[in-house]
């Protein structure tokens, strides 16, 4: 399989970047692609990064050798139904989800022994939505991570791999439930708490609130330009991801009635701890080369 | 006053921003400088953005005609003590802290009705501290809000107002008590809630943590800038400005814990509805031109 052709199942942020990438790394025969908008399937063959759209998923998927699923959580399950008896025999489904282990369950019993599924999720995105969102850099030099199990086919994991780092990526297996529990803490509830206190500033007092997007040029527009993320992708992850999104954002609860109560007795020294030991972390992940510093990295999620 | 001398007591991210930025702007006649520890002071010096480094804060004021205090906050009032009888009649005195009505309160006491204090608060900065980390143009196109009450001289707010539109800022006045509120939300609960996160982060167990830090090309590495903020500095902050912080911090506890809930239930739709709600804030701080999503915009905090 040198030139397999690849369908496009959704064609937003990740659907479109996946067109741009595997098309400049030249990396499939013919690119078909399936939105349920005819709007984004026409803008997607507008921009070329697709070689063909299609009305329905099933039809998109016809000729595919591997199909990427670039959807909302939520849609994935009714997708695949739809189109594994399409699909031809040893044809390869692969996701691109931020929650690995429900799909993984809701998949495997329907690929009918014949088709293959392989879970992945590229640690690459923007704030941005949309076909136009796209662009073939976003995987380079990020990590994908593979969650297969034990019955998952090794030629498939493998044609996945290659596909992924053709297009730039480190990629990294891991099981799909620890993968769960790491997004849960590095994305997840980092997503949720932004969400969450840029609405909480939306309900101030309407003299207030203005003043607060007049002299937001602090931490808070970091905050809002993470809120302002896709929200049913969003909020497919916390459905998805409920267990270990609940468990660490019960920690994180934890750990702020401590800063809390530290505040309220003007305890300065606990303050000062807390704020220096956060600092560790962030070195470490400089020199894990997660943040190279450059202005541009504000800009993945 | 056409060419003022300004000592800079405190020469870290914001008291070398200073003194590039007046000398830059030619703005000062001579800029002393003071900091606490000699090395600092020799780097000043070697760097050049100041004229003259002084072993105490009372001698690097002798000739000043304006004194901005770069300091974290509880060190203020201490120096404001040390350095008053020190001063010309009708100098004038003014901070950069982030919180204003504490060091309103503390200082007007202290100001032997010869000298004049000007609180203020440009709203920039970055993540990193120290005399090396400070440049001419941070104050460009940022807001400084000045926080006079009805005692504070007319001419004396003048004054520093044109320094800081001869810096490049723009500059806004508002009641202090209002400031601290609003940047309670904007600035100090984002901050604590990053460091927070970090918190929770640097408590997981081993393997999770080095996996976390691994791949945290998320949110979560937003967050981590946030938290390597200067811990002494956002400790006062949280100190000064309890009141507010503790008042926003409940609300923000109270929609989380809605939030919460709603994920514990699976109600997509209240999820969705929050996710949606704050794409408006975002909009509104763009159009505002706080953030004008160049690569550069998530070095301010």
């Amino acid at each position: 399989m040198s030139q397999p052709n690849i369908a496009l199942i959704g064609l937003g942020l990740i659907g479109s970047s996946l067109g741009h990438a595997l098309k400049k790394n030249k990396l499939a025969a013919h690119i078909s692609g399936y939105a349920r908008s005819a709007a984004t399937r026409d803008k997607a063959l507008e921009l070329g990064f697709v070689d063909s759209v299609h009305d329905t998923a099933a039809e998109a998927v016809i000729d595919a050798d591997i199909v990427f699923f670039n959807t909302p959580l939520s849609v994935i399950k009714q997708l695949a139904e739809e189109i594994v008896p399409r699909l031809k025999d040893n044809a390869i489904l692969t996701d691109v989800g931020s929650v690995k282990a429900g799909v993984l369950k809701e998949l495997t019993p329907l690929l009918e022994d014949r088709v293959h599924f392989v879970p992945g999720h590229p640690i690459a995105g923007t704030e941005q939505s949309g076909p136009e969102a796209g662009f073939a850099e976003l995987f380079e030099d990020r990590w994908c991570i593979l969650t297969p199990d034990e019955n998952t086919s090794l030629i498939a994991v493998e044609e996945i791999t290659k596909l992924w780092r053709g297009m730039g990526s480190d990629v990294a297996f891991m099981e799909a439930d620890h993968h769960d529990l790491v997004l849960a803490i590095t994305s997840h509830l980092p997503h949720l708490i932004a969400y969450n206190i840029v609405g909480t500033a939306a309900q101030l007092e309407n003299d207030t609130r203005s003043e607060v997007i007049k002299y937001s040029a602090s931490g808070f527009r970091d905050f809002t330009r993470i809120a302002s993320s896709d929200p049913v992708m969003w909020r497919d992850i916390f459905l998805a991801n409920k267990d270990a999104v609940l468990e660490m954002l019960g920690r994180f609860s934890e750990d702020l009635t401590a800063l809390q109560a530290a505040i309220r007795r003007g305890d300065a020294r606990y303050l000062e701890d807390v704020f220096t030991k956060t600092r560790g972390i962030r070195q470490s992940i400089i020199e894990a080369g997660q943040d190279t510093d450059s202005p541009n990295f504000g800009r993945d999620k």
